[in-house]
């Protein structure tokens, strides 16, 4: 065959190719958000094979695997390693314009080295081979493989209970010299919001929940200003073990202004009684949480970022089976402008509002949010309000695409801290080179077509930083 | 003049135009849905004129129209036909870049081959006459166009009340070899929703229709237990006579979990009666038959059409006048992705979720849409759940492009069911032929720059599947 | 450097060229809806530098230095006018990809000729006393710029209470012979709405709003029914003064059938005790008074434009500094397609809906508000129901090419009224230009594709009217 993924693979014009290869690809990557675990890297895990590395926990793989009509046994099952490599290697074909056929021909490409064949049920045991052969070698070890794709520094994705002893592990590591690839902590309290006290299950396992913070904050949550002072605590403990971002996920984002609410006490003392509460008053405790966060991220310099919009668990044959993130959300609909932006004017009013990433999932929010952010720039923080880049269902090219189109059309493409992986794997890097691509073919064309500057330092700058440099100012690691 | 509808419309690469010709152009259509009468079929109809079998029923062209300032009489009213097509053709000028300028041409120039000039008010009286005397000849009747299109089968979509004694009659001809395209019924039972019954009259015309169900059912409905087993009878009545598939339409989709309304029988009761009932209590009634029809259509294995997003009979003064369907409908806007997922959840928990295909209007649901239903997917069938083909205001060239590439990017195109026409008129198979002429321009674009594989074999056979083979496979004809 | 706004600036094809130059280029402007002071016209403004008429009222720029971390003193603070322009000169290359980058460059081109250079820090100086200097000139008065820019007719945007003193001094001069450009008001009742009495505060403001409309119209508003007299009164008036539009702008479009609401009278008179209604209550009122002002603008032959989807002073921090239109402003989501169809429904019942042209902000709405308006054009006014140019943030290139795109799937392009500048500024005039040229490319790159005839009459005549003839045609000025 045509080698697939060459040099130029997405890059249309000779300025697309300039851009790419004098501006992007050399720079290196901050993963300013992801999922990879930190015990993985402080242990530099080995892999045994691809099963093991690329489908164990890829629900996008499943996803697809389902759609094709494959059992679940070669799936989340209990088949061999290689009989689910082997049913992955023969839907691949089928996933032809779905991003997973790009991102399997990058990643095999990058750091496999194989581009000479397609994945399919004629190529599996031969790629198979190769790669686990591969796998056992230095370089492919999960340090090995961050270290060949020039992976600078990494935010993992963390709860406030965690001790945080592997990212502990690794500075110590960074500090010796031994491994130079930082790996810090986010903070992401979701737990923290009582949002699940609107059933007694619910309420239950929150209290499971808040007993481990007890204990990971040394605080005795018996109110909610208790529960306050903890949040604080661990927060101010993220931040020490190098923590600079917080996340938090939501479907439609709801927020009320605090003193607006119930009796925030009242409220959750009967959480802590073990009963429920409505929906308006878990929001409204969310809210004050929500609320401290923001006040902390930006006492301590943080960045906030919002993930808002996905419908997660639908299907409950499959969560009973499996639990969450098994390959069954999707997007939601409906309105949440107006909260959001009163959320942001609230802090703002205080002078309390942090550095903000917002990533939205449904694609017919993109206008929306990227207009409704930049309301909030303050004229001290340059790119202070930020339009995430393209996450979950939208990290592919066409979202990818409109992410920029909208970001460039409602604010300052110039200031972007760019492109994150967002994912569980070793193998996702190539999501950069990805973007990089992406991003030059789409400026490259712009500059031949004349609705650029023909002016390679002035726009392959702006490459660089949108690559490299924008976050490596913005967050401040 | 140049002629616009040459070989290669459309396909703007050598690679689109090899994948068309040798892949595309010849496959059979098997057209699942559409509004064609199936007694016009049954008694192989005769056209007089082009405005009978062109502008009779065709709410699309009404609709231009009237933008263009038409007045009433040569659209609905008593003008002659030929005062209506001369109309029509004074106006198709003004129809640039809406879709109905490239149907026209398209329509013109198969079957009645012409290419040579357009449509407009010098050339409407030799177009007119051409055509009428074509639509003389016996391969221009129902039956023949059919043939000359290649058409396989036809899904024509009909009432539960309906005897089906035309696509008996058609079966027969089938069965006799007199006729070899199979003409099978959709089982659209909106009239059995009581949706109508939060006003007076409304309940008066349910009431009518319940009458009418009885007749045909040969069940006395007296409670909503009897409605519910009339609606099953009728279903099982719809398999004998080669049903396979059932289609609903939704304004915005309200479903709610069987066991959480109120007492059915109570409000099915005081609608008997000839009251009302709330919003509330028809949309619980509503759901109980709609869990009911995806039990009925799991269960003999057939295929579940939703269409969702339609706002109809918006302008009173025309719907007094002319009644519904008579061009006042457009998209409405509101989120229902919760209630649609929590339908195809509690369907999916009992093993009971069909084969299903959603078709939406509102394009800012694309996404949303695309990506909720493949949450259901099981691992069983291929394909199961589809994102349908773009619907009415969006089966256009810009429609059917973001429908392929929402598909592609939310789920595996491969396995497409592809295109329909959704229409009344024996003329609108070259919507097949325009949609094929998208999708193989899109591909083959990718293929010449390095997107896609260059590989016709693989990426043809999949254009072949799509036009033909996956609906072949996937409807239980 | 390349010279970037070349004369094919963004005509990538031989026929967008010969569309643009033949057809687009010299069509005079007919400014149909624009923020301009009517008494700036009437006094012929001399503007001693670029700040005073690029900056002062630019809310985009703000907003843009802002993002890039520019203080507010040099923005709307006391930095003197040269600060402030090189502050803006140094972060205009940050924009790239923004719509300022291309206005900044089409408005220093034309009318000053720099198309030699771009604006930034190095380039600053020379471009402010190049421009400075212009400025003094007679041909860049405010008059000068408007005849430099073939402008032919423009209507500005005025309160009810307005005298329209300004409107008069420039028809005397239109009569006169001394001024050829005709300079009309539109009737923006937007304050006349009781939407603010839903606060004390706002109860305060409106009705000293209320005691100037008593004033202006010479009626006592001592009732509902007396404030709607002087509605109607004032909306004469500006009929008299050559008035023919009017504009409204909302949120999410709200409206109730007036037979609905609870009694006017009773809540109109609460609001003159200087007491608070609910929101339910200022819908109501309103939509009394949207339904008037539909009713008068039939009568009189106006049009009537809408502007939804706005939501305005998102920061407090800046609203209390700065007041309105201060750049904080943003899009908003949620659902308004069912009541805005109720009310052009209540009209058309009645004969009494007018010519209509809607815009949205919010792009997920496009499709829908294109389909909704077309339901209602009645086939005696060609093109009666517009779906409007590109608006606010979506004036842009997307944007535009989405207008476009949108309102030729969903009605009849052939029949658009063409754009707008909306603008504050005299310097906005090359809006058009650039909504002609993306115009033209886009039809030209069609032409020469076969999604087009290649008939440049055709073609070209429709560009010359959506430049210029239909806007003439359609508004009765």
């Amino acid at each position: 065959m045509e080698r697939f993924i060459t040099e130029t693979f997405l890059l249309n014009t000779e300025s697309a190719r300039r851009l790419y290869f004098e501006y992007a690809q050399n720079e290196p990557i901050i993963d300013y958000h992801c999922h990879l675990s930190p015990r993985e890297v402080a242990e530099d895990r080995r892999f045994e094979n691809m099963t093991q590395i690329w489908l164990g926990g890829d629900h996008y793989k499943w996803r697809a695997l389902r759609a094709a009509g494959v059992d679940e046994r070669y799936i989340t099952g209990n088949a061999s390693d290689w009989e689910k490599f082997e049913r992955w290697a023969e839907i691949v074909p089928l996933t032809i314009r779905n991003p997973l056929f790009h991102w399997t021909a990058l990643e095999l490409n990058r750091p496999f080295g194989i581009n000479d064949r397609f994945l399919n049920k004629s190529t599996a045991e031969s790629i198979w081979r190769e790669c686990n052969s591969k796998l056992a070698e230095p370089a492919f070890s999960a340090r090995g493989i961050m270290k060949q794709m020039k992976v600078e520094l990494v935010c993992t994705t963390d709860d406030p209970i965690d001790s945080l002893e592997y990212h502990k592990q690794i500075a110590a590591d960074n500090a010796s010299g031994a491994f130079t690839i930082r790996v810090l902590p986010t903070f992401r309290p979701d737990k923290v919001f009582p949002r699940s006290c609107e059933t007694p299950d619910g309420v239950v396992s929150y209290l499971q929940y808040v007993a481990k913070l007890e204990q990971a904050s040394d605080v005795a949550i018996t109110s909610f200003a208790a529960l306050r002072a903890a949040f604080a605590k661990r927060h101010a403990y993220f931040h020490e073990s190098g923590g600079r971002l917080s996340d938090c996920g939501f479907e439609l984002f709801e927020w009320t202004k605090p003193s607006n609410g119930a009796n925030p006490e009242e409220a959750f003392g009967r959480v802590l009684k073990g009963e429920t509460i409505s929906h308006a008053e878990s929001v409204a405790l969310s809210s004050i949480l929500l609320s401290d966060l923001g006040r902390l991220n930006a006492q301590k310099g943080w960045t906030s970022q919002l993930h808002i919009g996905a419908m997660r668990n639908n299907a409950t044959r499959v969560f009973n089976a499996l639990g969450a993130d098994a390959g069954c959300d999707s997007m939601v609909d409906g309105a949440y402008g107006k909260p959001l932006s009163a959320y942001f004017d609230d802090l703002d009013q205080d002078g309390a509002l942090p550095r903000t990433i917002v990533y939205n999932l449904n694609p017919s929010s993109n206008y929306l949010l990227a207009s409704l952010v930049a309301n909030f720039n303050d004229g001290a923080i340059p790119g202070k309000m930020q339009y995430g880049a393209g996450w979950w269902f939208l990290d592919q090219k066409n979202g990818m695409e409109e992410q920029l189109e909208t970001l460039s059309n409602m604010g300052l493409l110039s200031l972007f801290v760019g492109m994150l992986t967002d994912s569980r794997s070793f193998l996702s890097y190539t999501r950069h080179e990805y973007f990089r691509r992406i991003l030059c073919n789409l400026l490259g064309g712009e500059m031949e077509s004349g609705l650029l500057p023909n002016d390679f330092d002035w726009i392959g700058g702006m490459v660089k930083r949108i690559c490299y440099g924008n976050a490596k100012q913005y967050f401040r690691f």
